[in-house]
């Protein structure tokens, strides 16, 4: 028979039993017979009738995937003759036929920017973000005292209000209130003086390396970067093209004489002073004064981020570098991922006076905001009084957790010397120099304690062989059993302190 | 004397009304005393004891704001001898005191990178995105038809759940639950195979556009865009250094052979095949094929912007592009802000399978990730069948809401006639030729009626005068209000039409 369309038709399977609706499963199989060549360009399919009747649907189900196809240009309809194969798709059905139902690579490698293919061989591997409360994670703050029931009264509160501000597309600098709660509350906790004309949300302190960089670096600019420092940042600061200049770490933060050897002419530094990541250690006044001068000699920027310095454990640090940064050369950057929770993925940045511009345009241009509901529900957080105090219930909770974890570390003292700090929720752990930091780390997982070599911090080796050890999501209970598990590790005790 | 300390110190201004602390009120009184010079490097202060009796507060918050001042290097205690303004201070003083509570700029243009420098001006001018139900404001879904009570139940819900889920970091691809969804929804609704390993969710479709753009192109690369097209795209890829080549449109779509012509070594095309942003057109079959050909001959890659084409109003329109995409080259992207709405900031990009692992890699060194809290509720939203149900009534409500407005505008008809379209909610006006488009916005704004002008989404311009009418957010009593008002405006009928 010339035509075998009737025959090939009435062969499609329908399953009544699927999910799929029947004229999708039908449009789905006329589709596939065509494409696949079982029915050529000029070939009359049965009438519709027909059809119906062989696979016993009704008309209308018939009519309605042969419309669909003749929309999508894959059948023509012919009045008084009937319908047929279109034309157009001659010469392509072979090419259609591939891989219909199975996405499979192409097989070429596909040709990427030279700024992505010379910087993503640059970029620290990071594991997934912590999301689970495990001794001893970093970077999770206290999940377990977080005051849930506020939070979920404020969001019900935010879905039943006007539909436009919930719905809508928000502003593109950031929820207007947001962002003068931040201001306020930088101006009276953190000595900041600023005006929120200056803060702009992000999707995270991430989003604002990204951005700073975009903005700022030429591929190749010189960036100094602390040495053991923030893997994130890092990355956000490499994937811009920055050539990042390691600076060591002392105890008065980053060694700014060290930076200026190294790289005279750099455009940004990367530096967080209130609580160095990962180290801990406070930056001093006299290196304060020191890096402010030098960004202002080489008309160069500062990023400071502030990632925890709120959690300080007796006010003992001091405010942050943007509270004396009076030529206007830092960019603070702030995220709630450690003061609220991670998942929100909102944080801002506080941008110098004269980038203001720059950052409204972009904001407004193609930056894709940040959703409005989280934004709105941290304000009325803040303004509710809720923030304040969270934080300072916070601070408690991670002086207590921190002194349990330290008391408890005596007991390894040789093994592991866990290092006292003065803010956050993390501290570091110092290894004899034989042990080596990925093997202790794994034989930890297999006992399910996390630790995250300190060498993952590094852009290049340091003096400190070690580990950082998070302690914001997990009570004293789950640190002392955590360290028990860490004091088992005997194959890493020397013979010499076994008993 | 030569000790001023005392009585400047006592001149420090205590508010017992106002909402800061006392001890953050005494902190900040004295650090601008010592800042701005008024007590020298060396000099002593007065006793914690004395200061509290002069300034009626207790001695303990005196203590604390000295504790303050010398972590923060201002202060030094000498034991003993009492409190001393550091020397660390000294020639630092004048310029500490500088706009210690104004932050001002200073004064000096920023200097930029190279990219940011060449491409900032480039940006199309874009105002803030639509988020009032008015007439005919666009790119607005219907917020009023929105199951919100569902949404509040979902979002309940999800607070309400495991801590760990609800708070951690997300994963740094999109939340698993929710590309699965869109999977599935891809392939049944879209007609698209798919994997969810090739979804990625962004911050908006926006974001995936920048990714793209970031990932594929190097500065001065050419880019087909259609002309007319949409602006947060090209402002993405303008951003990306793309060099873009307006390619016209006519009622088959992106004209093919004109962009071959103009470039045919294309290293990216953007295109919105199934109902075009913002003529309304379809993209044909003849031409779906002509462009996935070209892409692959020169090795390029095509963006299809899938913004509104679930919504057709009577299944007509063809199923994507992504659809018969048999060589893999078509980054096909999707949002929930025009099935949802726009404050979710939500989209996704399904990525051809040889790029999965390069935007594995950067969604997992630097990207900032999307907030869980929506991702989770979205997910439980098409789960739970609520979005297909959604869809289905959103493409009843705007098809009978473009129905009322091409009715209405007959009214008009030689002023400004309305070209009906076939999904999605908005729609395109022409407007004679002598009639200035921005003159018409501009008196349509001042009776409240909001147009956007053809010219704003033209790369360089076309032919058709003409203006984009939305009509999703609005009812038909909005929408016939609206007209009403439009055909008003006697100023912009040429006399012949006047009765």
């Amino acid at each position: 028979m010339k035509n075998n369309a009737g025959a090939l038709l009435s062969s499609i399977r329908i399953d009544r039993k699927s999910k799929r609706k029947i004229n999708l499963q039908l449009y789905r199989g006329l589709r596939e017979i065509i494409l696949s060549g079982g029915l050529q360009a000029g070939e009359r399919l049965p009438a519709s009738r027909t059809l119906a009747k062989e696979l016993l649907i009704s008309r209308t189900t018939v009519i309605d995937a042969f419309d669909k196809l003749i929309s999508e240009g894959l059948l023509e309809s012919h009045v008084g003759a009937g319908t047929f194969v279109s034309d157009a798709v001659k010469k392509h059905q072979a090419k259609l036929l591939q891989s219909i139902d199975i996405p499979a690579t192409n097989g070429k490698q596909p040709r990427l920017s030279y700024a992505t293919q010379q910087t993503r061989n640059k970029l620290a591997r990071r594991d997934r973000l912590p999301h689970k409360s495990e001794a001893f994670i970093s970077a999770l703050p206290a999940l377990d005292a977080f005051p849930m029931n506020h939070w979920a009264r404020l969001s019900a509160r935010h879905w039943r209000s006007n539909r436009e501000h919930v719905m809508g597309y928000g502003h593109p600098y950031g929820l207007p209130a947001l962002r003068k709660s931040i201001a306020a509350h930088l101006n009276t906790s953190r000595g900041i003086p600023c005006h929120s004309e200056q803060i702009f949300i992000t999707s995270g302190a991430q989003q604002a390396f990204e951005i700073i960089g975009r903005t700022l670096l030429n591929p190749g600019e010189s960036v100094w970067f602390e040495n053991p420092g923030a893997i994130g940042a890092r990355n956000a600061l490499i994937a811009s093209g920055a050539n990042l200049i390691p600076v060591s770490i002392d105890d008065q933060g980053l060694n700014v004489e060290e930076a200026q050897r190294k790289a005279p002419h750099f455009r940004l530094a990367f530096t967080t002073p209130s609580h160095q990541q990962p180290l801990g250690c406070v930056m001093s006044l006299p290196r304060r004064l020191a890096l402010l001068q030098a960004a202002h000699d080489t008309d160069g920027y500062i990023i400071e981020d502030d990632y925890d310095g709120e959690f300080d454990y007796g006010n003992q640090t001091p405010p942050p570098l943007k509270s004396i940064d009076h030529q206007d050369r830092v960019f603070y950057v702030g995220t709630f991922s450690k003061s609220l929770f991670p998942a929100l993925r909102i944080g801002y940045v506080l941008v110098p006076a004269n980038l203001i511009d720059i950052f409204q345009q972009l904001s407004k241009s193609w930056l894709s905001g940040t959703p409005s509901c989280s934004q709105s529900i941290i304000s009325d957080f803040i303004d509710e009084g809720l923030f304040a105090t969270h934080i300072r219930l916070m601070r408690k909770t991670y002086k207590s957790r921190h002194d349990a974890l330290i008391q408890a570390g005596t007991t390894l003292q040789g093994r592991l010397d866990l290092k006292p700090t003065c803010a956050g929720f993390h501290t570091i752990g110092v290894l004899p120099k034989h042990v080596s930091q990925s093997k202790f780390v794994e034989a930890a997982r297999q006992r399910n304690v996390l630790l995250s070599p300190l060498e993952r911090y590094c852009i290049s080796p340091i003096k400190t062989n070690g580990l950082v050890l998070g302690f914001g999501s997990i009570n004293p209970n789950q640190i002392s059993k955590g360290i028990q598990c860490l004091a088992q590790l005997s194959e890493f005790t020397p013979s010499k302190t076994a008993k």
